[in-house]
């Protein structure tokens, strides 16, 4: 018996889609959700009250990050790192595998980022050999990775046991199996190569886990498909992983934009519909609709928070940034149909002051905005699921999101 | 009758230290009262609720950098510095004379800063000529004064009468009289010049505020106290101001460290006794105690918020930089004894991995703690003057805080 258990209530017909409730030590995660990141465990300008009083369900904080500060041990003795920050609901840790490789690799553009994208832009670059996959900075081998902080450039080794290792001092109630995040832009060969290395990694990081009683009795672990933006690549690695015994799926590596939807459904068509779907690194609407519908049940991104900080926030019709000098006077809510904090209690001229001013709640009161905007709209998904209308709710978002950007 | 009332409701024996109640028209503010810094209409990295939470009473913005960002006509046409940041309580403005003179001229060392030096830190300096006074960026004449912005160097000019227009635009429930604020290592002949000019001014911004009834209507104005470190400079200034029909007055200006206390007395025994006293800059345990003894009801400083951002906390055990070595692995509360928000949920260690990571949360939760801590200490040096315990507060508290600062 498993410490995190899936159930669906709904499926929505003719599609992939349902609406699922995830039982896990500290709480019950209503999905499909939107999982919000808290890299180094904090949730970037907020309080934890904040966070949850946007309807967050659950917070990831990233392994690399972690790791190398404060360090995991640090994080065990305090408790783990829900409690280290003051977060009492379902948490999450990523593998630890994404941040390793993308510092050390160079990532193609015009690819859409798609895995653990999270915590780094991918970097426009041309066709790299696939012996530069390694990079400067990350050594792939068969036991693991070696890899440099990019810190202070000190030596480091995760290996799948080390990952769950450090996974398990973290102590987050759902874990990932160490994986290789690969380029989107490495051949076919290597693509392969690496999926099948991460499926013999992935079996290393379930034996690790099972071998702790303790951890087993209190973390969920979920396995990282991979196959970057091959079919069969996809297929397979959902084939193999899905009969593993994982508690749940993530769903890694990159796409092509137009293909992301697609690709999606041919892992989840595969996967073990009993076991919950993450789908890594995605946080725009449209993605979310398509994930959604495609039968994903989690998503986790930065950009909300990222963009929120920046100035760029969501609107019913659209984003719009705040530094543009036509706010400067616009006493209007950010946006009038949103019940966020931000918007209920402040102007859009207000806030892009504090945006021009470097005012450290700017941060904060566009990260609630974000955050509420994109949780609130994956509770609509939900709920159109469980009663039937989310192909209105699908059209009228998205005609009336991207008619401003369009026209 | 005055918008702004004051009501002595205990007096301290033997000193010039009372606690009183001081009526505005967004409510009341039991004295003596640490006011809360709200520099460019936001107290940085928190809410307004935060704020609240922390037991503050009242913000105080700067008016010249309201004036220069977003401008005051933004501001007023906003509902006010007060609806403008959703801060439902009584607010303050200062005239906007410290930060055009601070920004010009040179502030001498070793002097303790006492006025309006709450945005700038006092810089090092060997004693300057008077007719330097006016500097690079700021010139001064009988009318007013011409300066340079900060920002982009554009040419601005203030007069009595503009100080009190901006001001009224701010709509704050206090505001402060158009003053000169010397540098300390002016010489007599030059403090004694600029606080007559500072007198004419206060009569001038008298006029220009009662010329307008509906800012008479809901604003107080209070006269600002000047002349230097010298007694009758300091005495006379409180003579001629104390009988003009100010609302109540700030003690501006700059005194040597070890003197403060005794020169903020020459002045309270000189002010009329039924008007509030606001000891501009001040926010240090020690200085807050003289203060209090002297007859001050209201002090502001950017001093607990600044050093809370920077990871320099209050303790009972005196003052603790948490990025310390040693903070890494402390799992208990940056004060055991204190009620807020920080040490109620976090441990030194969190906030200490915060910093280090420069996490914008860590100056959030610094500057909660340190705005309680000295939000806390004037709340019960307020309990203390009605219960009558005051010497025993402050030689527990200043024996206690200091303690570990010289062991």
């Amino acid at each position: 018996m498993s410490n995190v258990e899936f159930k669906i209530k709904k499926k929505l017909s003719g599609t992939l889609g349902r609406a699922g409730v995830l039982e896990t030590p500290h709480g019950i995660i209503e999905t499909p959700a939107f999982v919000t990141v808290g890299t180094k465990a904090t949730v970037k300008a907020l309080t934890p009250e904040q966070v949850e009083s946007l309807g967050a369900q659950v917070v990831l904080a990233n392994t690399y990050h972690l790791y190398l500060e404060p360090g995991d041990e640090i994080v065990r003795d305090a408790g783990g790192f829900g409690k280290f920050m003051n977060w009492h609901g379902p948490t999450m840790t990523d593998s630890g595998g994404f941040q390793v490789f993308s510092l050390g690799v160079a990532f193609g553009a015009k690819v859409r980022k798609l895995s653990k994208v999270t915590q780094n832009e991918i970097v426009s670059g041309d066709e790299i050999d696939p012996e530069d996959q390694a990079g400067k900075l990350a050594k792939i081998d068969e036991d693991g990775v070696t890899f440099k902080s990019y810190k202070d450039g000190s030596e480091h080794r995760f290996t799948p046991e080390r990952s769950m290792e450090i996974q398990h001092n973290l102590d987050a109630d759902i874990i990932f199996a160490f994986d290789e995040c690969t380029s989107p832009v490495a051949p076919y060969e290597y693509q392969k190569q690496a999926m099948e290395r991460t499926h013999r990694w992935a079996k290393r990081s379930l034996d690790a886990h099972h071998a702790n009683k303790n951890a087993v009795s209190k973390q969920g672990l979920f396995g990282v498909v991979q196959g970057g933006r091959h079919r069969d690549l996809r297929e397979e690695s959902a084939r193999v992983l899905g009969a593993m015994d994982f508690d749940g799926y993530g769903i890694g590596g990159s796409f092509d934009k137009d293909d992301m939807t697609t690709a999606v459904g041919w892992v989840n068509a595969i996967l073990p519909e009993d076991k919950p779907r993450h789908l890594l690194g995605i946080g725009e609407p449209e993605d979310l609709f398509g994930a959604v519908l495609n039968g994903c049940d989690l998503f986790d991104c930065v950009a909300p928070t990222r963009m929120g900080r920046n100035g760029t926030l969501h609107t019913r019709d659209g984003k719009i940034n705040l530094r543009n000098a036509k706010f400067a006077r616009d006493f209007t809510p950010v946006d009038s149909e949103c019940d966020c904090y931000t918007c209920k209690n402040y102007t859009r001229a207000y806030v892009a002051h504090l945006f021009r001013s470097n005012e450290m709640l700017a941060g904060t009161l566009g990260s609630i905005h974000n955050l509420r905007f994109i949780i609130a709209l994956v509770e609509k998904m939900r709920a159109a699921i469980l009663d039937g209308t989310f192909d209105t709710l699908k059209i009228n978002f998205l005609g009336r999101y991207h008619k401003k950007i369009k026209g």
